[in-house]
């Protein structure tokens, strides 16, 4: 069941009707921003490493990579519920109705995210150097998906 | 080193030095925030099935149960960095000073909350029945914390 729901994600996004969520669109939007929030701030102690602001540390850099890798195993599908839009909740959230209506191109954008994810976790703890270009790949894979869903403001 | 991480999260709730996270204060509180409102999310959608406000789904209660395990798995220690309490950021955070004063009591309700999510997934998808008890007292180990460790207003 586990294992259904990890490889079921991009698939998941298309959120099945018997998934119950007693929250309002609000709640939604709030938890939304509450996921993306975390894996920021680990991608935050990532790109501090990376960039040289703060000290390359093998057990540092592990631990955030774990922590998002964990963060991907989260079924994301009740936090694109429908009606939690930019449109339905101005100034609320970024997330562009584009996401609803390309389900399948979100799905290969979080594909991308994911297997960036488990690149990173392969070789965060090697070094520096082995560090830096899978933060950055994996930023990459963040952006793509920003620069097609997500609104530059509020 | 995923195991160690996931069965030292009550250890861990005391940052270790080499840890390092780029956010400031504020981006700790918001991406905690976010944490606790991943689970209310999933929490709502459980209780609302345990009241009868919702029709009882084995696939959806059993999805809460797993998104609610695999947040359990998150290594919540950076985002009890020092510095982040009520008292350090009024009106940002319900956080009180207490955590950081006691860490072993609040490892201990860490560690009753896991026990009861394990549960949880046991039986989410057994039934109403099943559901309602365990629910119940995974909802008595949030309030055991809030309790001690929360404050009622921001």
């Amino acid at each position: 069941m586990r294992k259904l729901l990890t490889a079921g994600i991009a698939a998941a996004l298309i959120v099945p009707a018997s998934l119950s969520f007693a929250g309002g669109p609000e709640d939604v939007v709030n938890a939304r921003l509450g996921y993306y929030r975390l894996l920021g701030l680990e991608m935050d102690g990532l790109a501090a490493m990376a960039k040289g602001e703060a000290e390359y540390s093998a057990e540092a850099a592990q631990g955030h990579a774990a922590n998002i890798q964990t963060l991907t195993q989260y079924n994301p599908g009740g936090l694109f519920a429908p009606g939690t839009s930019n449109a339905d909740l101005p100034g609320k959230t970024r997330a562009l109705p584009a996401i609803w209506e390309n389900f399948p191109k979100v799905g290969e954008k979080g594909a991308a995210f994911r297997a960036a994810v488990a690149e990173l976790n392969a070789v965060a703890g090697n070094g520096l150097d082995a560090l830096r270009p899978a933060v950055g790949k994996l930023g990459g894979t963040c952006k793509a998906c920003h620069d097609d869903f997500r609104a530059t403001d509020y």
